[in-house]
């Protein structure tokens, strides 16, 4: 996508080292930083200076690449997947690259894997774009769809950061809302601030703007009242980790929204690539792992002083703990579609193989 | 209730002036403003230094004291019944402290307003601390049952501040929980933060802490999670205004909790006097009026730095528009039941005017 005219992604090589935007310095300061070990990519994919389940995965192949350089043997490969795998609990696409990616390395000889892991992290960069741009053309469809029928500008509500940042490029749940804005739909974004990281606020708010979508930031309280007086057509929110049977999780407060526009008819879709399928869980509330994150996201808030600085304030009474869960689950029967780059599926397990059926004979073995 | 063992009211008289705890200082500083003119308590009222539905509608009958020592002409009385009203839209204490002055102080010969209005206002907050003890005790029932049946501490969920800083003393939701506290029953509360304005964080986190609470802050969007996996007993709230057939109005955000707990089966509560009701209203998310605040509460957030000073600092991305709606709606269906100064009923009409049966006649007219 384009920042000031010029066109990025959110990771790319640079010379030995990749290069990815730090988001945790945006939206006010735009930083570009090079990765150039295993251990940096580790801090980075841990410390969210890359963030987002699809991106999470391809930072983790690049960061097997960078390993590979310093040891390709056996044993460094087997260490470098368990590092890499252990950053982030809940993003699926995490293991999934990971163990593409050592699918593919482990057969060679340890003098060819370094080579190779850069060229497959790289077809798995590509492969997100791919996905992710298909995922914009079958979710815009449904924003015209809603356009043709009320003929009025099409308000979206989203939560968190689903965009490109979260991706390579396009994003999963914002590449629909760009794609039809392209295409000249009127579209409307309501953006969750999503706290405590304020995602919404900082990232999609961002990336919208950059690219002129017409949106509003709200507190994430609001969006049921939003629902409530018909100012919401459909929501699109992303995925961090789906199980066969269409659960889903994503930033905490999803579930919320799920169940807002449950209550009030309000069409409700999950915007993700196949890779974020975990196809082993049936039920997610119970088997999904969730991060608990530090206390200090909710007690403090990170952002821009009148006088230029980036400070970081308390918002909490001194003195009183906080409880930081990052993900929740929505249960599939909130959900009206999964959003994927072969199309869109009931969130169920016969929609979900409809889509991809060479999982079938896996879910029979 | 305490602060560093000195007892507190939110409102009490100094001398000819009426003094306030100034409610935008907490939790970082503790400040007392004095209000000594009718502007000066219609700007207390619309600039939220004093807030909550039972202690707006104190403030603003102490509001007309002041306001009957400059003019206590006929005149003088409906301008500022007409001026105090328009200070905050939703929250209907307000209308209803006014009238009760109005209807005391109208027959009176001008020259007798002035003091008969001090003796009204003090009347009123007595009878709201008289109230909101009495909501403790019935509430704290709830709590108590709670513990007698699982054996284990009882975690309640609140969203924003109900305690004594949105009353005159006690509190309404928070009340049962200081009851139940002092009664020696255990209580965890999860303090919902409540953006934009984080009263929960910043009030509700400062109260119980004063009083020895445990409590832990979350982030507005952690509830539904919590409650999907069994860490909540009991939801206890406020109202600003509630209508006779049982909806409730609260700060925004109170819905989306409301619908998760009905979707987990933990029961609702809402804790109000009956000064909250306006038995005038049949459909709350059609009827009562929501106030929209300005953006920047959502765009920007205020705490203390690292260097003791409290600043302002924007967390939206710039050039991204925000909207701010400062309530929402909790229909009736969702509410297990409504925890009064004369009981706990169910959230219907007739559980209303059980409670309260001088207004049968009135709704049957």
């Amino acid at each position: 996508m384009r920042i000031e005219g010029r066109h990025y992604r959110t990771i790319w090589l640079d010379g030995e080292a990749v290069a990815v935007i730090d988001q945790t310095r945006l939206p006010f300061r735009f930083v570009v930083r090079r990765l150039t070990s295993r251990d940096e990519a580790v801090e980075a994919i841990r410390t969210m200076v890359v963030r987002g389940a699809p991106l999470i995965g391809v930072t983790a192949a690049y960061g097997l690449a960078l390993a590979l350089r310093e040891d390709p043997s056996d044993a460094g490969l087997a260490e470098a997947v368990r590092v890499l795998n252990a950053t982030r609990p809940t993003a699926v696409n995490l293991a999934w690259a990971l163990a593409r990616m050592r699918e593919t390395l482990a057969p060679l000889p340890p003098a060819a894997r370094h080579r190779a892991a850069w060229q497959a992290a790289a077809a798995l960069a590509d492969e997100d774009v791919a996905a992710c741009e298909a995922i914009g053309e079958h979710g815009a469809a449904l924003i015209a769809g809603a356009h043709a029928r009320t003929g009025r500008p099409v308000n979206v509500l989203t939560h968190c950061n689903a965009g490109w940042l979260a991706t390579v490029d396009w994003g999963t749940a914002l590449a629909p809302i760009y794609k039809a804005h392209d295409a000249g739909v009127p579209v409307h974004v309501w953006v969750d601030e999503t706290r405590p990281r304020c995602q919404g606020a900082a990232l999609s708010a961002f990336e919208l703007h950059a690219h002129g979508v017409p949106h509003t930031v709200i507190a994430d309280n609001a969006g049921g009242h939003l629902m409530q007086h018909d100012r919401v057509d459909l929501c699109l929110v992303g995925s961090d980790r789906t199980t066969a049977t269409g659960d889903v999780a994503n930033k905490i407060g999803t579930y919320l929204k799920a169940l807002a526009a449950h209550d009030n008819g309000v069409p409700f879709y999950v915007a993700l690539p196949g890779s974020t399928v975990d196809w082993s869980l049936a039920d997610g509330v119970r088997e999904i792992p969730i991060e608990e994150r530090s206390a200090t996201e909710v007690t403090h808030v990170t952002g821009l002083g009148d006088d230029g600085t980036v400070r970081t304030v308390a918002v909490a009474s001194p003195g009183s703990p906080a409880a930081n869960p990052a993900f929740d689950v929505t249960p599939a029967r909130l959900v009206t579609g999964l959003v994927t780059e072969r199309g869109i599926a009931p969130a169920t397990r016969e929609g979900l193989l409809g889509l991809f059926p060479e999982r079938r004979l896996g879910s029979a073995a």
